[in-house]
């Protein structure tokens, strides 16, 4: 069976990219749109996201937002008022230039962001201090022009959630645009996802077009290349100047607003695919796989059985799917299961109901272990709930394995991703590392011993290879 | 108070689509986005559109239906393989031509639906008699360019889902087609939105573009006018054949399967405005409705009362609002609640906490009563529940006496809409209809005895003027 696994996907080692192909394809995640560079998100991938945005929806309301939905075609005069902003989405606009059988007088851009919008629109609403804050979050779909599609890592249509907050002050946007970070990303990284990451500061280079500053969360994937998982900006008062963004303060001033803007998509889900998955497939963790459980009947006197233990699962409230298709070759069967990443897989066959047992098949080790029938039921919730830390611990032991701290950028080179005292790399050197494929991922402010370089450092970039 | 609401608003009688716009602003549902045509949602709007889409979702689910995500942007080729399909959309479509920076070899539509590119995915996905039934659905914006634009009732671009099924059998099909309305949309409307719909058959000439049969829920608004909330689509093969959608059967054959289409947008939300609003603005049902009960503090002094109020409240599970704006005038705040449609108002001033009551203002009947505070909180659920059914039965009365029987298309004229028997319309009649801006919304099978013209009816045509 590891062997006829084996040959359903390219081994990680052979040629990463190519895994992730096979992967996205043969778990049934998501292919290829009509259109270059579009992507059709099947139901076993797009559950996997309705999972990720509601533990989203429900953290971004608990800080006070409020959803909402802005146009998807936008006026091109919109984009232009920001210039940095328009100046760092030009070259990825798709343009509308004809509607209801006619030539437009003033094309429309489809959205990259809402950004723009989303500030006309608070210019507006924002009257006085009273109106403060005001944060908006939005679920969409954006397009941007991508030359190098690739399935929820690069594509031309993307589905994520932007969030936008207006405040009287620099420092309470700066905090919103922190616990953006902290209450809602990495806890549903972590949690959810099991996916650990670096949170830090973009330098200036890496900055998003128009904000002061940017910060990142990033993750470490099987191949030692490093992915941008979620970011959330300061503005300072950028936008609200172009948009015109002001309101009355208590003492009678007309000041501009503090804003922030925050977003994560899709992308997070080929950020989960390369931080667990293998050379069998998916491994996902149990907070995020649609299905939970599977049990899977051998041959047709087994089937009582399992629809007893998936009731039984199910008022449990485990996920659970039932297996029945007797039919299809057993090993056939258990194949597609492990390339979907189900965290465990229950078999019963003849000999199993003679032995009052089941197989319990974990995804995330591997080799199977008869249970008793009697108390499984009881002891898969604590399985699932070992699979989850697991794999999040597995997952943070690899990239620190992979992350070699090193005194200067003149050791950056080949495999994995390195921790370098940001004051030895410099812009300068950041160039130079981006002329060897290397970035700054993000500048941690972290106390790190180097003894064996004789000296301390307080801020730390980590630099990689990037998605 | 009632006076000072009047003024807000444009009165039903004097101009109704004027008094919609009017509260559709004030009511802070939305507003129009910077391109004609398009809709910007806001967060009231939005949180009634969140509630009708987690109710459809689960029901959706419950029918076996999977949620996947198709691609924006679609090649002009795509829409060209149903012929009817791409004249019914062909005047509505917006059209990129330009993208990252280059004009594109082939332009890319902009969907108007998501059928063709799903019709041609399922003939990648569905080889055998095992692939069937496929049931999919797909939340999503779509874009129709529309002359006369009106917020949520015809938009440029909407938010909605479709759903398509394919299946191995016309019957099954049509069964399909059938349960989406009875055991998904009916329902939603009836117990979450409280609007009465007759469900019926689309007569040829209203039938969907592609479509064999379409079927439909059609609500009755305030001026008599109805409106289209959802449609039911059976393709027969006519998809299936176009897109090349076939399985091979039981015995070998290799067959066309029979599919079927089904959408809900957010027009119903304008469907909820019209069906319920009053001359101070919406009604909501409480089901639907973001804020269930908002807790209005008069003075400061009764901050406290308020605040241990909503606790209870919210622990017994209702969404509750506080406002303690008490720097701003009672009346105001209290129009600004009746304009947004909250169900329940609890205004607890001075005299209030002296007597130890609260007044309870319900939306749906005004007046106010005086509730001692001991026992409020358990009779709060038994209130919102009796608004919920009295809603829905108001609605259905205010249909039923505006709709009358007549035997014949010639006594059309005026206000309200008419079951006029469908053999005494036919097809000629129907064109007729027309020229007067009247149209058949839906064929009811239904035993009508109409004693007073001396017969009896089986197929009864609804007649009305629609939006």
């Amino acid at each position: 069976m590891a062997s006829a696994a084996r040959h359903v996907l390219t081994a990680q080692d052979d040629d990463f990219p190519r895994w992730y192909q096979d992967v996205v394809a043969k778990a049934g995640l998501a292919e290829n749109g009509p259109a270059r560079g579009t992507m059709i998100i099947k139901p076993w991938g797009y559950a996997i996201w309705e999972r990720i945005q509601a533990a989203l929806d429900a953290r971004i309301k608990a800080t006070g937002a409020d959803n909402a939905y802005f146009p998807l075609l936008l006026p091109q005069a919109f984009l232009q008022r920001e210039a940095e902003h328009v100046e760092g989405f030009s070259p990825e606009l798709a343009v509308v230039t004809h509607a209801g059988g006619q030539d437009l007088t003033e094309p429309l851009v489809v959205r990259p962001t809402s950004e723009t919008v989303i500030g006309d629109a608070m210019s507006r609403w924002i009257q006085g201090h009273r109106d403060l804050p005001l944060k908006l979050n939005q679920w969409s779909n954006v397009v941007r022009w991508e030359l190098r599609p690739r399935l929820f890592l690069r594509t031309t249509e993307f589905l994520w959630q932007e969030g936008h907050t207006a405040h009287a002050t620099g420092p309470e946007a700066v905090d919103e645009m922190l616990r953006i970070l902290t209450d809602v990303y990495e806890p549903v990284l972590r949690d959810l996802l099991a996916i650990p990451v670096h949170i830090g500061r973009k330098t200036r280079r890496e900055t998003f077009a128009g904000a002061q500053v940017t910060y990142t969360l990033e993750g470490c994937m099987r191949d030692g290349r490093v992915l941008q998982l979620g970011t959330s900006h300061y503005m300072g008062t950028n936008f609200a100047q172009a948009f015109n963004i002001r309101f009355l303060d208590q003492t009678g001033h007309r000041r501009h607003a503090h804003t922030t803007s925050w977003g994560m998509s899709t992308r997070t889900i080929g950020g989960l695919i390369m931080t667990h998955g293998d050379d069998r497939g998916l491994r996902l963790p149990p907070s995020v796989a649609p299905v939970q459980v599977v049990l899977l009947a051998v041959t047709r006197e087994a089937i009582d059985t399992c629809e007893r233990l998936a009731s039984g699962l199910t008022a449990a409230g485990v996920r659970v799917e039932l297996d029945t298709e007797t039919t299809v070759g057993f090993g056939r069967r258990a194949v597609g299961w492990e390339l979907k990443g189900v965290p465990v897989r229950i078999e019963i066959g003849p000999r199993d109901l003679a032995a009052r047992q089941a197989m319990v098949v974990r995804r995330d080790r591997g080799g199977k272990q008869p249970y008793p029938l009697p108390g499984l039921l009881t002891s898969i919730p604590g399985l699932l709930a070992d699979i989850q830390d697991g794999l999040y611990a597995e997952a943070e032991r690899r990239r620190d394995a992979m992350t070699e701290v090193i005194p200067s950028v003149a050791d950056v080179d080949g495999f994995g991703s390195f921790l370098v005292p940001w004051d030895r790399i410099g812009d300068d050197g950041e160039a130079a590392l981006a002329e060897q494929g290397f970035t700054v991922r993000c500048l941690l402010t972290r106390k790190l011993r180097m003894p064996a370089y004789g000296e301390d450092a307080d801020l730390l970039a980590w630099v990689a290879r990037a998605y």
